[in-house]
């Protein structure tokens, strides 16, 4: 990973545009909130006893050390995330934390490429230099959430 | 344990449901995630000018000590949640945390009041005992974390 972009000023992020013009609307839906737990069986019985919400898809992503429940709510999901390996960042994340909690939100865009572009040409760091494959046939990237309001956000195209 | 809560406006006049049985689909829609953030204009800032996302709705919450923007992305909202004084629990959060990220999830529910029965009929621990008035004229009650899966859990009825 190459990270290239630095943000100049916190009080003015605008500062490195060259147009003063905000992009087009990018985000076209909350993909996901995924919360990190350490046993995804009793979290998936959380949310079904207490929600009624049921698992749409479940997946293991061995290229990030998790597998993934996701509860589908209107056109968006609640991504139930526990890691597969000790050496995940989720298995790190958890760890730090002491428990189970938001880890990340998932903003749907039409072409992460693009999305992922508007992101570094603000100078705003990101985890992907470019888009990859994600969960459920999506292309993804994330940003760095120390340059996202403390958020670490995953761009997602379905 | 006897579960009373229906769904309101689904076809099922209302089954008394066994102890064992999950309820009927309770969220209807991811309605907004939260961010807490130290400066609400620096953070408008940032998603205007990184994704083209814009102000819909803006509001002092007085008894909650927080003033909040929200962007509408499809039917869901991203808050963007700031205190308005020293003794909120945002405030809080954030010198906890040091920084920003995200503080909590709404989920938009039919009925706000039977969704919260049906958390404590589990035998979840809430914040709010009964539905009270939330911004922009919703109806909403808070879970408590520690019986959420770590999650701050708003129930907002619109």
């Amino acid at each position: 990973m190459s990270i290239t972009a630095r943000r100049v000023g916190d009080d003015d992020p605008g500062v490195q545009m060259s147009e003063s013009a905000a992009p087009a609307p990018l985000l076209t839906e909350i993909d996901h909130i995924a919360i990190a737990v350490p046993d995804l069986g009793a979290a998936i019985d959380y949310y079904r006893d207490t929600f009624g919400a049921t698992v749409d898809h479940r997946e293991v992503v061995e290229s990030d050390g998790v597998e993934e429940a996701l509860l589908k709510v209107a056109e968006s999901y609640v991504q139930l995330l526990t890691p597969t390996r000790d050496d995940s960042t989720v298995a790190k994340w958890l760890a730090n934390r002491g428990g189970p909690g938001i880890h990340h939100v998932g903003y749907r865009v039409a072409d992460c490429a693009v999305a992922l572009e508007s992101v570094k040409a603000q100078g705003f760091r990101v985890l992907d230099d470019a888009p990859r494959p994600g969960s459920r046939g999506t292309t993804v990237a994330f940003i760095h959430p120390k340059d996202a309001l403390g958020t670490l956000i995953e761009l997602v195209q379905e």
